[in-house]
């Protein structure tokens, strides 16, 4: 996307619109070929009734009580608004960030559908098209927030038409993954601790890895905060907070058992987390907050309680599980990030302290709950609502599943992230140089980033 | 509103307050004469049995399962925050912009029921007092919607009291052009593709043109952005983008099915608009992106969709049509205005782009799929939710009458525009000079706007 | 938490985690102690039907077609979301602002429930655990609002080691003044007008008279807004202002009539405050606009009507009330502020003027409303949707009972209040010094607030 700076060629110029047009278009057909509305929405027939046409209508998962459209709705304000503004934080890439996650929104919330029709297609054997419908949207709410969290690995690093690349491959890659976790191993996932957060920070930390790029080659002013940046950032951190129990909850339609027992799980959980960031930044910075780490530690008890929300556990369970999350989170901002950083692993928005380390935590603590003494949760797989199915399974033997789930998570992450990082490399692939990395500047039409003095004000009056 | 600056009369200083607390009254009376509750919330009759005075209940619409009140809100959420913030997009103009949208909505929130009245009275011949329910309030946001978007057009040229002429008419012009619209014409407009955002998007730029003002005569400076004010817009579009499937689906209470296809095919039309108006904007800045574009045209799918959103279409149909939306309202930002304004039209957001090219040309796409080979819409009229009434029309005839639609639209819409535009010009309506249109200077108690060297902090403290 | 500052001892420094760790272990010792689930979200016995583990499911709250959970989302956006933002106005505390507010409400959220506990074993003599459900998730909710209100009262006075001395007892206090008004005097107050805000406000400004902080001993240039921080703070506005109807009318669960009247009545009342409050605001400033009492006096429609909203009032009436709120706020902000801070009053956000005076005003409207000759709110009592209970009242009765309840609010929020702002003067609490008062700088990791010279911007770059 520093394709306007370089007298380059066209590519590093219009690399974007390059890629993105005929992409459009394939979408279009794609969509023709793998997409249909389900029946509830598309049948719609029109009879005639004594010349009059009148239409007949099928009950859907629309009406339902559950509130499940409210819930896609908060989840979706998570994807575009929560996750938009928390990238904001950096001073000179506020519009960068809000947009590239924009960006990604859009077009990932389009190809999830033709994406989940293509895995089904590998692990069916045959083709069916995506029934468009509520649960579908719901879905793409899911894997998008997985791409936007591997986002944050690379935040800043990529050009626009770089990350098209990682919002074609990850979403395949996540739902692999999620196939062979919920159909093989049988280990369930409400609240995606393993299939979207940790799988998300693995992905995008490989993907850095794959890239080259090395925190320490950036122009040292370029990795800022500023006031106003964090302030905007705050917005994203208060979104995701707030509707965090509705994320973890919204593909619960049939269960409002289960689903209550979600929302309160997680709204304690992430209600501790708050609480102990807050004390654990102190701590750690000789009596000082760290805004980044109230940004993003605060939201930790929402991924470390994500895998064992259903669970039948006690209100106190989640609230010190939520806790934990909290202090994990935070000292890892403040004590592991700049050594994992002098160790060579770059991870831009330290997605890893956030999504990765608690997501793996949540799947641990998952697997342990397997050996509680409540009969309520002696099978971890059977009382996460699914109890159809016909699995007998010891307690370590589900215990063993859920650890199996979380290696073959990370193992599925980090190979796919370090192919794509590598294929974002090539040259077909507009890049962005290291000193234009982090700034607005290059990528936009603007000519005035906060208080730089090298600039004047830009002109919207653009016919002047 | 410049009534601070000049020595003036004290209409130029109290103007807003002179007009205001009177019309406040004369609402308080006209809501007494032309208001009551739906029976279903005023009915309440305490009945006393065996001493003790107990309640009756009518069922009502509020517990509907098709989550009305949540569309609702969400429709009320894109006025008051997505409006108000897309509206701080210029550098000197933040407070205001979110002001007076602010006070707009406010103010129409209560006058359309007012309105409502009137209007009805005026074409059944006898007065009904309009029945306060949750469809008035959807009602509400659908019209205040169209007053924010004339209000783009004017923005930063028109003072408060000025604003409060275009919120007295354009209700009633655009209540008696629905009328026409549905009840004559017998066309129906779900997301307000013509009814809203083309009657919103002419009104305002007409309105400009009969208060004669034109881009040319404002300092040169006023017309900026700044890095921060577009962070700010950001919140605005995210708002807005996310909940406009709720604010094209609000009005279906009673049609599960097609409540449900058209949040659907909002929702992708609005995804493609989001992806094709990133591509299109570097395209036509020279590899660079255009914050106010990316702030509007990836809107533009929302509009574009309104009218033909409930039709049987395919998904990829709305995924094309909506990807069109963006490449059009971008191109319209980046080569049209520019254009349009040389040749005197002035229109300070740009509103045409968003809401006015994208609102008839879904009204086109309409009347086009009245030729379509589905017979599903052979008729749009009768595939649009209401099959009950009588009409027989061939597929020419529904296309011939939804062109006729939005003729009758941008007439109304002109005209009506064009009076109020030359009724705020008059003496005894406060104006504000062009040299102080777009500052939020000389509007409010304010010292410090930016970096502005003139100018000293302002103290909260007021009793120093 | 000025503790980064001084030289001073560990407390100084380290106060605050050296009190929230322990506090926190005793929360989740309370927790197990004092909470449990609602059983219809724990009883969720898995039974074995033929060799199959199935679930039996219990009708719950959660599938209400009433909107429930939507509606506590909204309460809760309001709580994290609206005040936290509207708390950043502050032109150097706008990190402090919306961080506080965040971790009172995380705090908060948990602390209710065991209070809850606590109070209710004072008042019915026997001990029993709080069941958790989404009616506590709701009354969690509208204790906060009460403590953010608090909040704002000392707004940048205290030090997060004193918030959490208010954090405990204020929900204890509230709750105790909540069950001597709806238990003892039987006045019901719907949208807690009395028992959130004017409980919250009076709270507070008795806690800035413990503490003994006075306003004119700030530095003066520290009591400042700015363009930017006030931009932020009209996020928060809005934020109110859009979800005050579900705020009001959440605990309607089981009565869709009165929700229905509640949110109506409010939707207008609101409407009416930001009118009337932008007309008043221009005449008590010379023809401008003040950005505070925007922010502010635009919410007053919404505390008025809490305690009137659910009776059977006309719709113009609700009008007419919410408008006279928005004058009565706007000229207090105005006018009734400056001078009470010269008697000594202090008062930092003005809370007095947006939840005080409307707050007790509101309740007054009730009671006067008891002589009204409408049959319907004859007596107050009993249209207040509990007609079950039986109490014979005059109309002077209830009258005189509303106005003690009224009193009793007063007394009890101002006692309570007192002794918390003695105790969190007292040196095992952190106090901050006036001169670090409303300045982000001593209590946060940052170089950089806003444009002051001093500091060099941070570096987010912790490896360096």
């Amino acid at each position: 996307m520093n394709e306007g700076k370089k007298e380059g060629s066209l590519l590093d110029k219009y690399g974007f619109p390059i890629w993105l047009f005929p992409l459009f278009f394939l979408v279009v057909v794609l969509f023709a070929a793998c997409t249909e509305w389900d029946p509830q929405f598309g049948v719609d027939t029109v009879t005639t009734v004594g010349g009059h046409h009148v239409r007949k209508q099928v009950s859907n998962t629309w009406e339902s009580g559950n509130v499940p459209y409210t819930m896609y709705m908060d989840a979706a304000a998570m994807c575009v608004l929560g996750f938009g503004f928390l990238y904001v934080f950096s001073k000179y890439y506020v519009w960068s960030g809000v947009s590239t996650n924009f960006f990604v929104c859009g077009f990932c919330f389009l190809w999830v559908h033709v994406a989940k029709a293509i895995v089904n297609a590998i692990f069916e054997g045959e083709f069916h098209k995506t029934k468009l419908n509520l649960n579908e949207m719901v879905t793409g709410c899911y894997i998008t927030a997985a791409v936007l969290i591997s986002l944050g690995a690379f935040y800043g690093f990529a050009s626009l038409s770089q990350v098209i690349l990682v919002c074609l491959v990850e979403p395949v890659a996540m739902l692999i993954n999620e196939h062979i976790v919920l159909h093989y191993l049988h280990v369930k996932d409400a609240g995606g601790s393993l299939l979207v957060h940790c799988f998300g920070a693995y992905f995008g930390i490989a993907v850095v890895c794959g890239m080259r790029v090395r925190a320490e080659q950036l122009p040292e002013t370029h990795r800022t905060t500023s006031y106003f940046s964090n302030m905007g950032a705050m917005i994203g951190t208060v979104v995701l907070w707030m509707f965090w129990p509705s994320f973890n909850g919204v593909t619960f339609y049939n269960d409002v058992t289960l689903q209550g027992r979600i929302v309160m799980n997680t709204y304690l959980a992430i209600c501790a987390s708050c609480t102990t960031a807050f004390a654990t930044s102190i701590l750690a910075h000789c009596g000082k907050l760290e805004m980044l780490e109230i940004q993003n530690a605060t939201l930790a008890g929402g991924v470390i309680i994500g895998m064992i929300c259903p669970f039948d556990i006690q209100p106190w369970t989640a609230v010190l599980i939520g806790g934990l999350g909290g202090v994990v989170s935070s000292f890892g901002y403040a004590e592991c990030h700049p050594f994992l950083e002098k160790l060579g692993v770059t991870d831009s928005a330290a997605v890893q302290m956030l999504h990765g380390i608690p997501g793996w935590l949540g799947a641990i603590f998952a697997a342990l709950a397997c050996f509680g003494s409540n009969h309520n949760y002696m099978y971890s797989y059977e009382t996460q609502w699914s109890t159809t199915e016909d699995h007998h399974r010891t307690r370590a033997e589900q215990f063993g599943f859920i650890i199996l789930a979380t290696v073959c998570t990370l193992l599925i992450s980090t190979v796919s992230g370090l192919i794509t990082g590598v294929l974002m490399n090539q040259p077909c692939c507009p890049r962005v140089d290291e000193k234009d990395m982090l700034i607005d500047h290059d990528f936009w039409n603007i000519e005035d980033i906060g208080h730089d003095p090298r600039i004047k004000p830009s002109h919207y009056n653009r016919n002047v």
